[in-house]
């Protein structure tokens, strides 16, 4: 389907019928979030792909029992990192050199004036920053998931604290951000689907200067 | 062009070639962005679509002196709500019920929800949310050039009050969060589209439970 189909076609879907997607497919969402761009190329986030049963019950309650979390294919938890450390910054460049066969040197300009940038903010800052990326990665899965016909929702409303202690993200130096149901739409039942789309009209939302 | 070759294709640019893009195509990069989701839907934010030379001359040094300010296309500034205040969620549910021909009261309930969460957080945490949402129209807006074989730069890199006094943007309720700017690389000069991407390899980026 074209960009522009899939555009039209996608909607926060809020009924699932309970199917499974392909394997293909969800890989291909996937590697989709994998190549978003990210701020200086860090990826400062995981994302957990949730299909466990028991692991879904108990993020029901936390997302105020929304029905998604457990009527979907999986759901994907982005979580960003805690802070955007110094060690997880050098982490990054090296790897970047070495994939790129450049000497460990090589960016140590770029490095370090990031580095002197972010010695100016706070943990919670960095974790602000961090956060933001995992939104760019969100629009890209979620445009590729439309692109093959697999719906998707955005979910915001869920209580972070508790999601953070379900999946132990503390421990790994992350706090969650937002999800993404993946399945299939139960036409019968997604009374979303069949509201009209409500989008500001163009000159509302954009200046031209 | 299909997604996946898209997401292939597209790498941040760092040296535009001074072609302006087609109005038709920078059409349908602004649809895509008017079209993403976001929280409740509200929209929080605007864009501004810079093609005025002299105001690319003042952003110039705003954005670090980055030469795509002045060779590419178009630069879309993203700006949030400075805050989700009760007559901006107010007004968005009054326009939505109109689009769907629907009482005005019928999502009091949900939009008093809405309130009463916004109520619990501060200006500045509005504010975050709201830039959120800015990046999810901004993955949006970068895949949809690629689609289309427009080089699209998302840009962190700017002093994000400065940028505000130029466009005056606190008077208007807005705080600038990220841009993208738009056209066609330098194939002769984009060094960065000759590196090799990098990117964590799928295992280190997912976790499946």
């Amino acid at each position: 389907m074209s960009l522009k189909e899939a555009l039209n076609w996608r909607s926060a879907t809020k009924s699932f019928n309970g199917e499974t997607i392909e394997k293909e497919k969800l890989d291909q969402i996937l590697e989709a979030i994998r190549l978003a761009p990210t701020s200086s190329g860090l990826q400062p986030f995981k994302v957990f792909v949730v299909s466990n049963q028991d692991i879904r019950a108990k993020l029901t309650p936390i997302a105020w029992g929304q029905p998604q979390i457990l009527q979907a294919s999986h759901i994907l938890v982005f979580a960003a990192w805690d802070a955007i450390s110094v060690d997880r910054v050098d982490g990054f460049f090296e790897y970047s050199n070495q994939v790129r066969n450049l000497p460990s040197t090589a960016t140590d300009a770029y490095r370090l004036n990031l580095l002197s940038l972010l010695d100016k903010k706070t943990k919670e800052e960095q974790f602000i920053d961090a956060s933001r990326q995992s939104y760019i990665a969100l629009g890209f899965g979620l445009l590729a998931a439309a692109d093959l016909k697999i719906d998707a929702t955005p979910m915001e409303g869920f209580d972070n604290n508790a999601l953070d202690e379900l999946l132990d993200l503390k421990s790994q130096g992350l706090r969650s951000t937002v999800m993404m149901a993946l399945g299939h739409r139960d036409d019968e039942n997604d009374w979303w689907s069949k509201l009209d789309r409500v989008r500001r009209p163009h000159e509302e939302l954009f200046i031209e200067l």
